[in-house]
């Protein structure tokens, strides 16, 4: 199977534009089929500051009403992903700026209200992703870059997680390609010891993970980003590596220096 | 050949989210290969006022400074873009919003500066589109919902005119397709008698236009559109019909209500 990489960035990227375009280099430089997926940043709380569109939480949890929704369909689908894709377009990677909207790319629905209603915000239906829409593209050359919107087919978009629709379609594109998930975040990989930046794990399968969380030697915080990593290879993505975004050339290559995720 | 419709809807329809929503019922029905291009509307305007962001125009042309191309990238590439497509999803009809920088699907240039400085500006260069591209995605089923941006191959989105991307991709797909371009207005057609709105010239070809020219029976700020309408045929488009949004499926069958413009 041809290889994919499937690639996840975070605000901490987008919101630096500086680190933005050093990672837009490193990308469009990867020469595989690849996609990427884009969170929020806190570009939308800025604005939403200068227009008086009030962060509401209910129990701790972000609410998406619909002034919030119209806002980060604004900010997310519009300004950071058209941006992305300008600047990939001018280093000559043939990016295509998409949400799960588009093409239902990323099949969703509304996340019932149980005891919280947490307004506009989708939950991926997973099993009703469409393979040959997604490959269609790939094969046609496109580079798709996603944000983290979707829709609920009744006619709205609805504001949703980014790491869990790079899994979402990593797992799709899994049963046509050799599929690499790559979560790039501000470390270097999951940290044997917290204190130590370059404490870095190069390879989690079951079993040593396992022993590790047994240990208490793993920063609880990290656990559920490794489950998820789990969870993805379960579902048929063949690994998962959690990096730096610095790192991103060399997790793409064999020789990688963040943690690589194995069954 | 097989018939596409390519269609441009402007702010009329846009600021209207009833009418829209009538539109878009319309559009959705059209059972053959498709895509629309629209315009921008009044929102980016509210919304800027709202933000402090002030039209700026020198000797009368609207400039648009850093400010406002990222207040139309949200709203044209992100607000209006992804609200048509999640309702035309929800209608069965497979939307995919994109401008045309994704994918380079409209390769453009910043307006060269002469006496007047637009800004971020972009001009369609129509001899350098990719029909080939345009093809693949509508040979896959998809839907093509394009926004009135461009990009300069420099990493920048340029604000572009949606009537002139219109005609630059009907005259590109017009070597693939039997193409009818579509512009919806707020009229049933061109008037011959502009006091009566059930005047509208059912057929105009550059002999009979010459010649209502020439009697001055035609109302000069429509004659623009007619040049460019003719434009278009000369580059290798069908047809060109003008029309009233609430007549269009009238409009794509073979007796129109509106002004159908040929060779």
């Amino acid at each position: 199977m041809k290889k994919l990489f499937v690639i996840k960035i975070g605000g901490n990227v987008i919101d630096n534009e500086a680190a933005l375009d050093v990672f837009l280099q490193k990308f469009a430089r990867i020469d595989a089929p690849k996609l990427l997926v884009h969170g929020g940043g806190k570009i939308a709380t800025r604005l939403g500051d200068k227009l008086g569109i009030e962060s509401k939480y209910v129990d701790g949890r972000r609410i998406t009403d619909d002034a919030t929704i119209d806002l980060v369909t604004m900010v997310y689908g519009g300004l950071i992903n058209k941006k992305i894709v300008a600047v990939l377009q001018s280093l000559g990677c043939n990016a295509l700026g998409i949400t799960g909207a588009d093409g239902n790319l990323v099949p969703a629905e509304k996340r019932p209200v149980k005891t919280i209603d947490y307004g506009w915000v989708g939950d991926v239906k997973a099993g009703e992703m469409n393979g040959q829409t997604w490959s269609q593209l790939l094969e046609a050359g496109f580079v798709p870059v996603l944000a983290p919107l979707t829709h609920d087919g009744a006619g709205h978009i609805l504001n949703t997680n980014a790491d869990t629709m790079a899994s979402s379609v990593a797992v799709c594109l899994g049963q046509q390609y050799d599929v690499r998930l790559i979560y790039c975040f501000e470390k270097k990989g999951i940290l044997a010891d917290i204190e130590k930046e370059d404490s870095a794990i190069t390879h989690l399968n079951k079993e040593n993970y396992t022993s590790l969380k047994a240990a208490g030697k793993l920063f609880a915080g990290i656990l559920p980003k490794i489950d998820n990593a789990f969870a993805a290879i379960d579902a048929g993505v063949q690994e998962v590596l959690i990096g730096h975004a610095d790192d991103l050339l060399q997790n793409t290559g064999a020789t990688t220096t963040g943690t690589l995720i194995t069954h």
